[in-house]
């Protein structure tokens, strides 16, 4: 009875606590970029094939994989390759692509070398103690020759190897090639009978596979989609369709090829025979772990409707809008990320966007060729360490950072500064007034100032110090130039441009809005922007989500959430009263009608899932609530919250393995994080009292209190 | 009647005159990367996989075709892709996949962007007068986006396109992707029943894919391969083997998938029964243009042999040999390219090979990983140029000539010298003596030196002239520094190398044949090197084939033709007496029996079909024959027949587009040639004849005469 129960234990020795989780792995980054291959070039428009128009990279289509490995005791691996492969052990080529291996014990090196054009060249290795994992290293030129002797040349300093890239893959049948999104069945909610066709409303926007039932027959099945009724009824200028010519289609399901956007479906002179339509909602499986409550059911409608934005635009990357593009944008994307840390915080998704969007080397271009985007990429950067403290990432990608700066820096026009040139694509907004993209864009220079704090920032992390030196002077020189270059008295505000050496007349808010942001202003004259943009009703108005973001975030800093609330109600609230069930790329409140579904010269080329619509997200968390991370990853934070007109709100911010919890009405703060440690801060003008530790007073009517782990501070007073 | 004749002319003049060549279009440089992926990662290692150590690089993925068209009449063309597509004309996107458009007559704009991950994106368009060739242009980013209002950015100036890529896939059936060697069928010329099987022997070293015919039965089919019978029969220890499992094969021939190189094959333990044995030889079809014929037959073998053996490793690329490696290698490919010149002149293998070894930006390590292999990439684009004439490739891919030169320039030591650094391989020959690679390799700067003289040659091309004053002081520099750093008055010569400020007392061959080949040297040292190291008993022995190349050449330019016939005799010829049926990688007469099949600690490691044992062919058509480019191309030439100790010799040397056609005994030279014109020059010490033209005396007992094109030369006097 006893040898059985020891053999017992040793079995679940063997099988729980030593078998380790092997994960698919491949060289870091090519994953990404493959798959942005794959998702980037299904566009289609009206039926045509739309990629991309900017320089797609490739994977590493040979690489070597290694591990040393040091065994107790004997063991079997079994090995799943991606490719066409070898296997080394102790430097010795094993005949033939075995899928088995033996080591015995002792120390080894284990060297795995596979090949593969069309897809990315992975490994999952599972033995007892064996795992292929993110400790593998793994490098794309071995550099190893033999000579005359047969001697191995030794690649212990010339070959550069990376530690693995690896992400979900953790099934030996689930390699990255065969990656796709989940799927579930939604059914049409309503279905209305058209003169030539059938209209079909799935109740709100969605993305997903049509499916057809006992499609039988045989013709064309031509379908229209829309994010709109009109869209979908339009047959002749609808953004996309499909159409399916069938011989003889036996009877069975017919599931359409390709997903797609829309929330009306409209099924045209269909000769063939169905009993009923739905869809398999296709969508990347994700943990709600922010939300928001309060006492406006408004502006938690209008959560909602941003949170499931963002979710529809959370898909093999953050991209831009469901409909039209589905592309990765850099300027898009770097809302996308900032609104994650407030609703998903999967850092994956982040960092898969970023490395698609930095490609490989060389740099022939900016990112998706917009000046702004590739500044938007550092920044973005500058964001992901804030707020996951992931520096293994900066360190593995400084050098793609390193290079994507040398390109900026040698762009530069003789004043230092970054103008577009031939091929580059200054963008700023869709904006609803003229303005000049050419000379020195105050903007841009703004912007590019902060990526080189970022490359500071990362040469530090990375261990460089000598290009943290050369990346802070150059923060130091462009610092200095901009107020001289930009900033105009009688405005009190920066201008556009300056072109030729002249300053331009046109106050635009876009650099005024980011000088608050990255701090960049002394007191007076942040306080002279807000007057004469922020709150100046005949400044130029933002008809973008995209920039109200950061119009909104610059409020949110000053102090304005009254006003950020108000204007909240109004522009989403504006959506949501058109019916909108996500939100949209571009919103005009003077537009009427279909007015509101135009862009880019197209009745319906306007997207209405646009992931910049979702900011609300981020400016609740963020500023509402009131919780960031004050050091890298949340290992230290703040929490300032602020009820605006608000009655009360709770909700909870996701930090990196835990959650920032907030309440707060006009009696009552409540807090909790269970991890880091960081403060309260806020304001009241009655004495105020916590039921654990002790409150500090900061200034007048200031105050702030330590929060330390899983302790439910309530804090009661009086607040505004 | 005459109305008839009209429409029949009509008819001809539209079908023959205006039907234009449609070729498979590509970006240029990507079918040759995508090309040498498939090819190099062939090479089995017996029976597992075993692919290069280097870089692989891709195909862009993603590119986009363009033409501007003027049309006199509407015509219809046929669209054939490799990959997904889209057609967009005058800049509107056409609906669908379309494999047939009709453009009106007058002026358009046809744009087709093609995405392939697997293989090159590639298009064939035919029409009456639009065919896809070489005047279309393409680029891997278009950088075409739309604004706001739908109106496309201007491309005209930021976007680089370049003229497409293109070779021999003039059917729409032919694509790229498809591409494979000729073959044909060859049969067995002797089979011997061993102990447990059959050795077949094939007759001569052959590459090909062995076929089983009327295969019956079931059981593994295991195959040995050798290129001697004692590598067939060591079935533990040969290079290369095939096993098949077959649980029931039906009575049908059975191609083995891979081809392989072998002369002979053993079939062991063979449970399976067949009919016989033959070969399917593999082989790039070529025109064999140049020849030699004299009145030593030995020598007339050693040229077959030659042949054969450069046609053998002329394939996808100019490989270095058939049996094992099968990669493209730069120093090996420099010599291809100009053994090339003198038997096929076929100039796309040469920039098909030069674009493979080249691959794409970054730079992240030497060609092959070799110092010497990058070096000779230069200067085989010198000699491409020299021979060719084609400044379109030189225009076309500067850049990325330039970008290897900077990764050279950013890797020199203090001295402005390259040393090997972590990662390098010095290789310079596989020698039987020991010789340091560490240091300042005067062998290497050599090297540098002549391609940084290539640079500025080809900035001067590719229309740089800033480029070229920059390499031209690079060059003047580094001139100035070899013999302060290298020669050795004592020795008179070159010593091997310099490490850490301190002369090395070694002197190899290589720096001494180099210097001599590149006219570095005046008539004082020069002499001094001949005696002190060419023709000195007892210098450092050179036993490959390799450097024997470029050592014999420099005995040639020597005058020391009758030295060098012998050295032929010897060597090439110790090589026929041993059986070899093509030449080897490496051949040391002290060597006896199975010691000449041992290499890399391998008893057959050695190649023995190795192009780099192809020389004669180039001594003889440059240095007997005499004929060389003397103006890039062959628009000038020069022939200076010497018959070394030969009674007679003739034979022709291709030119471009032409031929230059020698006969030379102790009595007559005749001359005639095709293209170009040039100088015959020779030496007699009595009066000359000519039946065409004026001899004019350049010396005492020395001649020249202007050779026109197609008009026959007949020079009497008495030769030596």
């Amino acid at each position: 009875m006893m040898k059985i129960k020891i053999i017992f234990l040793a079995l679940l020795f063997s099988t729980n606590l030593f078998a380790q989780q092997a994960t698919w792995i491949y060289y870091p980054g090519d994953f990404e970029i493959w798959l942005g291959n794959e998702m980037q070039n299904r566009r289609t428009e009206r039926g045509a094939f739309f990629p991309p128009f900017w320089k797609m990279d490739s994977h590493y289509v040979l690489v070597e994989f290694s591990k040393k490995l040091d065994l107790k005791a004997s063991e079997t691996i079994a090995l799943f390759v991606e490719g066409k492969y070898n296997v080394k052990l102790d430097g010795k080529l094993l005949t033939g692509n075995p899928d088995k291996i033996t080591i015995p014990a002792g120390k080894h090196s284990l060297n795995i070398k596979v090949f593969n054009q069309a897809n990315v060249p992975a490994i999952f290795v599972a033995g007892t103690t064996i795992a292929s994992d993110a400790s593998w290293m793994v490098t794309f030129e071995d550099k190893e020759w033999i000579d005359e002797s047969g001697k191995a040349s030794d690649t212990s300093s010339g070959t550069v190897y990376l530690n693995v890239g690896s992400w979900n893959f953790n099934a030996s049948d689930t390699p990255p090639s065969r990656f796709g999104l989940a799927v579930q069945a939604r059914s049409v909610v309503k279905s209305v009978k058209k003169q030539k066709g059938d209209l079909l409303d799935f109740g709100r926007e969605t993305f997903g596979y049509l499916v057809f039932h006992h499609l039988k027959g045989k013709g064309n099945l031509n379908v229209y989609y829309g994010e709109s009724e009109e869209e979908a009824l339009s047959t002749g200028t609808c953004e996309t369709l499909d159409s399916f010519g069938f011989d003889q289609f036996p009877e069975k399901d017919f599931v359409v090829p390709v997903s797609k956007a829309f929330r009306y479906v409209y099924v045209e002179d269909n000769p063939l025979s169905y009993d009923s339509v739905s869809t398999l909602y296709e969508y990347l499986p994700l943990e709600y772990k922010g939300d928001f409550r309060c006492n406006d059911e408004l502006l938690n409608e209008i959560w909602d409707v941003s949170a499931y934005t963002l979710h529809l635009t959370t898909r093999e990357f953050f991209i831009d809008g469901i409909k039209r593009d589905r592309w990765v944008w850099s300027g898009d994307a770097c809302q996308s990320y900032l609104m994650n840390y407030y609703l998903f915080f999967d850092s994956p998704s982040v960092s898969r966007t970023l490395l698609n969007l930095r490609g490989k080397d060389p740099v022939s271009s900016h990112i998706n060729t917009i000046m702004d985007y590739t500044f938007y990429w550092f920044i973005s950067i500058y964001d992901y360490y804030a707020y996951t403290g992931d520096a293994t990432f900066i360190e593995r990608f400084y050098p793609r950072m390193q290079s994507l700066m040398e390109y900026c820096l040698s762009r530069r026009n003789s004043n230092g500064m970054m103008e577009g040139l031939a091929g580059d694509w200054v963008f700023i907004d869709w904006a609803d007034f003229k303005m000049s993209k050419a000379g020195e864009v105050s903007f841009e220079q703004l912007l590019f100032y902060r990526s080189l704090e970022t490359m500071a920032l990362c040469a530090g992390i990375a261990n460089r110090p000598e290009d943290r030196m050369k990346y802070e002077k150059l923060v130091g020189d462009l610092y200095a130039k901009l107020i001289p270059a930009f900033w105009s008295e009688e405005k009190k505000a920066f201008v556009h441009n300056r072109e030729k050496g002249v300053m331009s007349e046109q106050v635009t808010p876009y650099t005024n809005i980011f000088a608050v942001l990255f701090g960049y202003l002394d007191e007076a004259k942040t306080q002279a922007v807000k007057q004469s943009v922020l709150l100046n009703p005949d400044a130029l108005k933002i008809t973008t989500p995209y920039m109200r973001f950061y119009e909104l975030e610059a409020l949110c800093l000053l102090g304005e959430h009254k006003h950020v609330l108000k204007e909240i109600r109004d522009y989403w609230g504006g959506m949501l009263q058109l019916g909108a069930t996500s939100f949209w790329e571009k919103y005009n409140p003077n537009e009427t009608g279909t007015e509101h579904l135009a862009m880019y010269g197209r009745p319906f080329g306007k997207s209405l899932c646009h992931a910049w619509g979702a900011s609300p997200i981020y400016l609740f968390g963020k500023y509402f609530l009131g919780v960031k991370p004050e050091t890298a990853g949340y290992k230290t934070f703040s929490i300032k919250p602020s009820l605006g007109d608000l009655q009360w709100m709770e909700g909870s911010v996701p930090t990196p393995e835990g959650k920032i919890n907030v309440y707060m009405d006009k009696k009552q703060i409540k807090v909790s994080a269970s991890e880091g440690e960081g403060y309260l801060y806020f304001k009241t003008a009655s004495r105020p009292q916590t039921n654990i530790g002790t409150i500090e007073q900061t200034a007048e009517n200031e105050y702030k209190l330590k929060i330390e782990q899983n302790k439910k501070y309530i804090i009661k007073s009086k607040f505004q």
